[in-house]
């Protein structure tokens, strides 16, 4: 059977994140709905990453199997005909049969976005998350810092007990300016649940001086995430990429 | 009497624009209610600009007056308590009592964003004009040029019997490159009712080869609007700046 991957961009905010649930509206959810109305038959269509209620996508990656013969250019407008608004493929391309979209995924990025300013700004306010507090860049990339590499994530992972380990390796870990905005850049091989929320949360309560620096180590060391700050807000998550052996899609020049 | 003047950020998408309207959510609506939650006292909230349904502002500048001692700081935060999410006060000034925030201003700038993509953008469908059309940047910057300095916008305004003369002068009007986007960047002394819109519409006719460049000098010369393209649509517009004689609020640091 023909298996086909998409590259999907989606607003999360109204969304109950990307998998699918009863009675809820899920990014899941609407692509099965969509491939189905084009296709003329139900398929499972599986995403690379679950991301959470709220948070967005720019280039999640999902696959299904199909019989259409449809090419590639054809089906992504076809179920763009389908989806709603705030869900769209952006590219297809076939692949082979063994191919999956999570489990063959070598490293996913993320992004999230912060602003400290003292009044909200509502162009912004469902993709950034605002903050009254100053924070200090150096002291987040010093977190940043140590959060690379291979490191045991125990203490910023929800639900945990459903994975064999908790350890990770973020191959970059990064805060980046981006205007008047404070960009934590994130790419590993795997994530936690809510792991890069909570990484986020823990680091902006060493910025504004709650938490001091060897507190964020010990946090790791605790393994326990009673230790480790809040979870930071979806809205300010965004799903960039996901990365293959080869890469799945023409990428458009630079 | 105090006067007070205001900078306003807000998302345009659920306001049937600026102004005040019989039973329909507007900006200036719900910035006097705010006001006067504040102040105990009803007041007009005067805009420097009437944005239309659906654009959104940057930096709005309004101003009020009132017989309250609160210090602007506060003034700032306690109107944006009472506030919806889609609208915020950034700042607030003491001005003096003749100042206008629509008459007194020198000059407006306005953005209007352009995406030209084969699929649509979820992530920006609520700020950003998508168009399948490819567009030829060269001729949209040679429009931008025409319509630069004194000239009569009558074929590019709406409703222009509202005004004493349908001359304005552009000095700035220019198309940038931002990421995958196409820009327009406008500056005048005033605009037409959905000039901006309908020289972006215009434009856009131009670049994707549908007018040629003689056409739209033609459009000008005719002052007549049915001469001239589609009106854009509101959600890719952004009202960015008013400027006055003096600058009304202390800028941040660059």
């Amino acid at each position: 059977m023909r298996r086909v991957a998409l590259k999907i961009e989606y607003d999360g905010t109204d969304f109950y994140g990307f998998q699918l649930q009863p009675d809820v509206r899920t990014v899941q959810g609407v692509l099965e709905e969509a491939v189905e109305a084009v296709t003329q038959s139900a398929r499972r269509v599986q995403g690379g990453s679950r991301t959470d209620s709220g948070a967005h996508a720019a280039g999640q990656v999902a696959h299904f199997d199909t019989t259409t013969d449809l090419p590639c250019g054809q089906l992504v407008r076809a179920v763009n005909y389908y989806l709603p608004r705030d869900v769209a493929v952006l590219d297809a391309a076939d692949v082979h049969e063994e191919f999956h979209s999570c489990f063959d995924a070598r490293s996913k990025v993320y992004r999230y976005r912060v602003l400290s300013s003292p009044v909200p700004h509502p162009l912004r306010r469902k993709r950034v998350l605002r903050t009254h507090h100053e924070l200090d860049p150096e002291l987040l990339q010093h977190c940043a810092d140590m959060a690379a590499g291979a490191r045991d994530f125990a203490s910023f992972g929800s639900e945990v007990e459903q994975y064999d380990t908790t350890e990770r390796t973020l191959t970059r870990s990064e805060w980046q300016r981006r205007g008047d905005e404070l960009h934590y850049v994130v790419e590993g091989d795997g994530f936690l649940y809510k792991m890069v929320r909570t990484l986020v949360g823990t680091m902006l309560e060493v910025a504004r001086g709650k938490y001091d620096i060897e507190r964020f180590e010990d946090i790791f060391d605790a393994g326990d995430r009673r230790e480790a700050g809040p979870t930071a807000p979806a809205h300010g998550l965004v799903l960039v990429s996901l990365h293959y052996d080869e890469p799945l899609f023409v990428e458009p020049p630079a």
